[in-house]
């Protein structure tokens, strides 16, 4: 049952060779997730699933500072109920799983499984919202919805996923608009602190909103092969789905009026791009505070001084108490499988823990990230491991910051924009007419799409980088998984 | 729109008159579920959805402690999988909910919404696990299931219901029984510790254990109207389920072995227990350590005193920062439409701020249980705070300790035992043959069903209530809800 070394490694293909075998090589390996019996679907095994743990705890606590609450509303949508507002309907029903039969009778309205939850929730928010002074109203849920996929891409493109869905109303456009920016900000926060990555914050274009939006943003984040991923979409509902339901409230002056809405999700998708933006050939890289195990003992002894080096590493682990700690003391692993195994699965700092460590009372520390190894006193562990940690966190940060700004270009040529599409893509910062038909002949062309009107992009005067025609801003332009 | 006492106090039925109608109007008016536009569905509102939150911190920490880990499973089971082990399929198929068409199409082999998880979890458990070294194998998760019902009963009774579902498979079969026991121990304490609510363990009979296990525990908990209801389950599967999936592991000796498996589940239906156990004619009572909002304080003024009061008002918020504190600064009602309202939501404890308070130094608080008032200085305020509520978790308790036993009756007769059915009701000790015909004629003639065999049930000589023919124990009858 020894396995060596070299057994590991060639376990998952090298990520500078084939990104998205080893995407799928690190997710099985590291037992993050894996395919489910149904097409499309996946299952999130206990690994990953303190990934989304992680992610759930600090976006909750982020949500209810807010003063927004969760609830559960039905899986189930009665089909007439999608109908109602016709963008959202026409967005969604191609991708949605239906149920017919149940309880062994055949239903007399078809069932929806929600691919969103607007329609459902709103249908009840008219039921309990009549007068100003219930609004607004600011509801989340976190549960799984269905958008059909023949293809699974693990944790990026799964026919069922998990995420939260926030809903609120409120009574003018102004602090509807509030909440919308407050959950793109909080995103944001979601991932350049916990999953120590950088992105981009827009509003999407005409083509690229969320079906029954008045206005989508969105957090982009650039990928290691050039492409961008959506982190997370906040849209701004106008007054669409109010009057598509017919719901009024009764305001201070007792006129009528449609509530302003807003909602915004993050997906279990967000681990995908956790996992893509970072890692390297040996594995997943993982930030410390998202890492289920943010430290590693493992003690290396021969058979004569196995009861002392286990101890040893006992009183290590005592000390590091403060931090998510666990002893490999598997038997039947060589300390080589051993190390391959938690490079694997990206724990951010390994503790060697041998006789030479014993009698120097420290212990050997070595980081994921950039393999650099240094000797502790143990008096001094639990404040230099805090500290490392620590600076990990920032440095994953800094380093896909970085990648992120020599990957992001400013284009005013359509030459050379399809030149750098065909070799390293990225973020193209290119002026746009904001016409459909340039966008679409630029996708066509170049499979590149207008990700998002950056936020604090200034208008400018410029040309059409497809029809040479008066634009006013400069759009941020990528490929898009 | 100022609304007075009596108006809000009309709002929900007596009830000591009709506990039905009181239970639907209490979960409407005090805001914890709806009924969803599907039949058979119900939406769970904030404020009770902030009770299940409560349940799954308490029984979530529990369940890691013992090394159990939350992963993810599909929603969507193919209906061939359902039907590999024969009584499984036979108890869940009249009930399941049934995907046809998805993304536009037929679909060639129909999709289940899970009822349960056994059967996609265990065909996973198949392909990850080969080795002894890999057993236990420890899995919960926390989700919906849909079995279809026509009618909604809220809480009780739903088509679709959240819930945690834990599967795991060991090496023996000792190990497997210490889990399920562990499970359903671990039940007893969110009843008893987090609800308040008394309740007894037990082994079901055949006719009631769980469509696929070898045995199944639960936890019955009785109810004001002196029906029974099961609180959560904890099921011995034997290997049925292994040898059903065909999953056999590599034992330390080299043979094969079907591992030993046990699942186990508790659901949103335990709100119910806790809305119907507890309440009175004001509506919800809420033991301290589940309630959301465990202090409400209300000022009361007249316009001349309002800024004075409601700034004592805040002091005193900030000396209980220690509990789920909420000042009601909602206008236009009074002070005792204030009182009814968070009497119906059941909130632990009133804290009345007026003009007499302020110039005492003091508050006056108020117990939802028994409206016992005191008055207590500032300086005081927050200790016994803490010890009232801690007061009330344990009498709540021990009322409904106390109701259920004296509803518990030691019966040797079958005549007294159809009186007190057609009365009280109750749990119902008496002897049974534990043959399925004497169980279904008594159930036919009063309605109760053997509920379980007590834990701690010790074996005795006795005759059948039913048949007169010998029994060995006494088993633990009821109504069931």
């Amino acid at each position: 049952m020894i396995k060596n070394k070299t057994e590991q490694a060639k376990q998952i293909t090298k990520k500078s060779k084939d990104l998205r075998k080893w995407y799928q090589d690190v997710i099985l390996k590291a037992e993050l997730a894996d395919y489910a019996p149904v097409k499309g679907c996946m299952v999130i095994r206990p690994y990953g699933y303190a990934l989304w743990e992680k992610i759930q705890a600090f976006l909750d606590t982020l949500i209810k500072a807010h003063g927004v609450q969760n609830a559960y509303f039905p899986l189930f949508i009665p089909e007439s109920f999608l109908n109602r507002e016709k963008e959202h309907v026409a967005g969604f029903a191609p991708q949605t799983a239906i149920v017919t039969e149940a309880g062994g009778e055949k239903l007399k309205e078809k069932l929806v499984i929600r691919p969103t939850s607007e329609t459902v929730m709103y249908e009840m928010y008219k039921k309990w919202v009549r007068s100003w002074r219930d609004l607004p109203i600011m509801i989340n849920q976190w549960n799984n919805v269905v958008r059909w996929e023949k293809r699974t891409y693990l944790f990026l493109r799964t026919s069922e996923f998990l995420w939260q869905e926030g809903h609120c109303a409120h009574a003018t456009y102004e602090e509807s608009l509030e909440t919308v920016m407050w959950a793109l900000q909080t995103y944001k926060k979601v991932y350049n602190e916990l999953l120590s990555l950088y992105g981009i914050a827009g509003v999407k274009s005409e083509s690229e909103k969320f079906a029954g939006a008045a206005k989508t943003f969105s957090f982009e984040i650039l990928m290691p092969d050039g492409r961008a991923l959506q982190g997370g979409t906040s849209h701004d509902l106008g007054q669409n789905f109010s009057r598509a339901f017919h719901w009024t409230v009764q305001n201070k002056d007792r006129r009528n009026l449609y509530p302003w809405q807003n909602s915004w999700g993050l997906s279990t998708r967000s681990i995908g791009g956790l996992v893509m933006a970072g890692g390297d050939d040996n594995g997943l890289v993982l930030p410390p505070q998202i890492a289920p195990i943010q430290v590693i003992i493992i003690p290396i002894f021969k058979t004569e001084s196995q009861d002392k080096v286990l101890g040893f590493a006992e009183k290590v682990k005592e000390s590091l108490q403060n931090f998510h700690v666990e002893v490999d003391l598997r038997e039947g692993e060589t300390a080589g499988f051993k190390f391959n195994k938690w490079e694997l699965k990206g724990v951010p700092l390994r503790v060697e823990i041998g006789e030479q460590e014993i009698k120097a009372g420290a212990a050997t520390l070595v980081r994921r990230d950039n393999f650099v190894k240094e000797k502790v006193n143990l008096a001094e562990l639990s404040s230099r491991v805090h500290k490392i940690l620590e600076i990990m966190q920032k440095e994953i940060f800094e380093r896909h910051q970085k990648f992120t700004e020599e990957h992001t270009h400013l284009i005013d040529s359509y030459l050379e924009f399809q030149d750098i599409m065909k070799k390293e893509r990225g973020f193209l910062r290119a002026f746009w007419c904001e016409k459909s038909e340039c966008e679409d002949k630029i996708k066509e062309e170049t499979r590149a799409t207008a990700r998002c009107l950056e936020l604090d992009a200034k208008e400018e005067t410029g040309k059409c980088i497809y029809c040479g025609k008066d634009a006013k801003h400069r759009w941020l332009f990528a490929q898009a998984y």
